[in-house]
């Protein structure tokens, strides 16, 4: 295989020249602000004076022929920072590449180009390709403070973006970062839209299909909201940050790879839109589309198979809302010309037992093993996914994939692969039967009789993730239970393990004001609708 | 008269009770981060690790029977902070009222108790008044973060609140604030919905209806993108910054004053909403209907005529959205129980001929001391705005106030209202015969002969800002020609006012590139609509 080819983006424009003012001794300060460069100033010092900034204000900094964008703090301490210094937050000091004392310029910030097309979006008007590409552009150049950020998150909430719109900023977001070019007509992918607890396929799918001899270069992201992502829990088994040379070289001798994505600059600006869309639970079919597809298509996807769960507390929660976001997909996806196969799941509980990243580590290798112990919902889904993928292989007739996927499990070259890919990455000590769980544990009970009618994916994962996943990763939830099974009063539901006290509490808490487990009778237990 | 009675809000409800984590003694870090609360902590530090505190979270602080809400930001340098230690920036230590060393508590805070009213706005739906009175009670309670605030601002923009909503809304601001009672029936006001440079109106119409007996305590703001309010232009002339004790003094001996509002805690969700709105240029009618109503009910007025100004550069375009805005104001005045006169004025251009704060103070002194130079359309739209207010008083005949405060004007007992106002506040020294202007100066020339065929109000007052108005107070434009009037090639149309070089030149380039001046033919000069 020859290597992958990366296309940078174009260039950004020109610096405009620093104005007038004089030069400043650069001082990293110590503090972490996380996505967001501040400049310290002193109150007295001239610059800031001259210049009339005010605190907050938005100021360009020049220094080795690199410039950077910085929101303002007034010190009044010179110890932190004297009149001739200008102080930088730790991630803008990295930014600009030189040692303390290094001489720096400072000048007000031009507003970004885009402001106008943003304006024009918040007042409701139809964007068009120029103004997606001028707005991401500037986002994923860190030109927008956060309540622009949330403007345009706001703005394009909603049915605010036509298809045309969603199309016009998928492109965009592809353009801002780099595209990955693997040299071969089928590189595959699986996605999920998201909001299933547990849901972790991706895991099984991968060295199903890259033991077929498919290319799978699978990048994924940590969790977000959820208590776990692919990455959290990949991470339990081997190591996932890994420098972009050692990925491919990876994928050249197994065919797959399951790492983070977020070392790789694919949609920067997608990361940057996250993060004001997860505060505010922003979750618009346009803004889903554009962030899933451009990621895929960044890194060089050419057949992708969608999965978008659906059940009273999934994501989408009815049938027709379920073919509008797959036809918002295809219309998308067909004019970035990736061939896309959505498939629609039951999402009306969690997926496999264990919710939190070593859980779900121990319920995905107990697949791969043909445990016993291996939840079969987790496996058939798992299965199902694989064979669509498969048969995207021409030499596959349709309606083969999925016994080509069992038999790759069943006979262990999936868990054959899933350890080379592991041991490739960089292996983790993870012992399947002895996982690590959170030793600090409560049980809920069954309060009353009967069928589990109903399990809440969101109260699940809220409880798991104030159990501290996925940051204390043997934290979470491990379901003894699921929809139709008989339960008595007193019964386990779920088992949450944590890893210190407060996590416990505010687990506990949450727990017992709803435990997300409706108990009822079996016609009660909702329909499902499913398209495989 | 007796005095004015103060209603404060309802007290907020009693904060959670800390969980759980250790103690850390306080630090007061001489940083200023403006309106918001930031907390240091350190990387190593026990609390932060325990707690699971990311960089930009949101923690409770919890000293001296009091608590605040602050954004962590995480540090590695123990000079600024050390491990025990918990930094607090200025603002945000002055609210706890404790000394360095304190003992502090610190828990993660609970998400504001109405964010899911704000998530149900952002999906679009109608909210009813207790969600209003939740929300914009965390917003003056700095619950919400800048994220959320401009969440709601863009959901709330356009028309997605309608006529009862707004209701909702003005009188949930007010309810946030104190609420001032003058005891009299007839407390009287004016606003502008600004827009216009130089609209300098309140500075003569104050002294106007206060020489004619009728209350009129005003509180104005300063310059928000302008290049001068009402507050930075008296300034120039008073001390505006006065304890509302004095301001009550002042009020009952020459019934009116002219002060900043600012510290007077009058609808302070308000001036929260100010800080994302302004750098979104959000001004939708709703928002726009609350923020000025809310203002003048706290204030105690019962009678306000309100100004509209329109034209092609103005806020307000054209006469039917003048009218949409019109009936929108007449309706929640009618729900809150104030009585309003909207008057719609020619908002073509500028009024009178400076705009930044000292030379719109030297405009004003002049039509006070009725010297030839004073600028007629100023002198004009003060004495119009003035007898509305005056036909609120049920001894004068409807059409008579015009004629009346056009006496107390040319008589000079407006300009000895004026004085005893200024004394009262504390005289500044400012002769109008030799203002204090910017000294850096350079003069805007026709390009080409003809007749004044239109002035934009947005580039005169950017061109203003970027000379340092109104900052710098002698900074700004002097205009020489107006609508309608006859230029030859080289004439001067402004004349620009600068305190500092990089300012001039700031404005130069502005000016350079668009003068914000149209020559044309006389029949090219825009009809006014006005209704007096």
């Amino acid at each position: 295989m020859s290597p992958a080819q990366i296309e940078l983006p174009d260039p950004a424009p020109a610096p405009p020249e620093p104005v007038l003012a004089p030069a400043l001794a650069l001082r990293r300060v110590a503090i972490d602000t996380w996505r967001e460069n501040v400049a310290y100033l002193h109150r007295d010092c001239a610059v800031y004076r001259a210049e009339g900034f005010q605190a907050l204000s938005k100021i360009e900094v020049h220094a080795n022929g690199r410039h950077i964008l910085a929101t303002v703090n007034v010190v009044d301490d010179t110890t932190i920072v004297s009149c001739q210094e200008l102080g930088l937050s730790e991630d803008a000091f990295a930014q600009l590449g030189v040692q303390d004392g290094h001489t720096a310029y400072v000048s007000q910030a031009e507003p970004a180009a885009s402001m106008a097309a943003l304006f024009r979006k918040i007042d409701g008007e139809r964007l068009d390709r120029d103004d997606f590409h001028a707005i991401v552009h500037d986002i994923a150049s860190h030109h927008y403070s956060k309540i622009e950020l949330t403007a345009f998150v706001v703005a394009c909430n909603r049915a605010e973006l036509d298809r045309e719109e969603v199309y016009f900023l998928t492109e965009a977001m592809v353009a801002s970062g780099r595209k990955l070019d693997w040299h071969e007509p089928l590189v595959v992918d699986k996605h999920c839209i998201g909001g299933i607890p547990g849901n972790r396929t991706s895991m099984l799918v991968v060295p199903i299909v890259a033991a077929h001899g498919m290319l799978c270069p699978k990048t994924s992201s940590r969790a977000i909201t959820s208590p776990a992502g692919t990455a959290d829990t990949m991470a339990v088994l081997a190591n996932v940050e890994l420098p972009f040379a050692q990925l491919e070289q990876i994928v050249r001798d197994h065919r797959g790879c399951l790492a983070w994505g977020g070392t790789a600059d694919l949609s920067p600006a997608d990361d940057v839109l996250i993060s004001v869309e997860r505060p505010l639970s922003i979750d618009s079919p346009g803004q889903m589309v554009a962030s899933i597809l451009s990621k895929k298509i960044a890194a060089g996807s050419t057949h992708l198979v969608l999965d978008i769960p659906i059940g009273p507390t999934a994501k989408v929660r009815s049938m027709p809302e379920a073919q509008r976001l797959r036809r918002l997909f295809e219309y998308v996806a067909g004019r970035m010309h990736i061939a896309l196969d959505v498939v629609i799941t039951d999402g009306r509980q969690p997926i496999g037992s264990g919710i939190g990243p070593v859980l779900e580590a121990r319920d995905v290798m107990r697949v791969l093993q043909n445990d016993p112990r291996a939840p079969i919902d987790l496996r058939q889904k798992a299965l199902r996914l694989a064979g669509r993928l498969i048969e995207c292989d021409p030499d596959v007739r349709g309606g083969d994939g999925f016994a080509i996927a069992r038999d790759i499990l069943d006979s262990g070259r999936a868990l054959a692969r899933m350890n080379a890919i592991i041991a490739a990455q960089g292996t983790r000590n993870f012992d399947h039967n002895r996982p690590e769980l959170g030793p600090l544990t409560f049980e809920l009970r069954a309060a009353g009789s009967g069928v589990v009618a109903g399990i809440d994916n969101f109260q699940i994962a809220r409880v798991a993730r104030l159990a501290g996943a996925p940051k204390v990763p043997g934290a979470g939830v491990d379901l003894f239970r699921k929809l139709g099974d008989v339960v008595a009063a007193g019964d386990v539901l779920y088992r949450v393990h944590a890893g210190y006290p407060a996590d416990l509490e505010f687990a506990r808490l949450a727990s017992t004001r709803s435990s997300g487990f409706t108990i009822g009778r079996a016609d009660e237990v909702p329909h499902v609708f499913v398209e495989f």
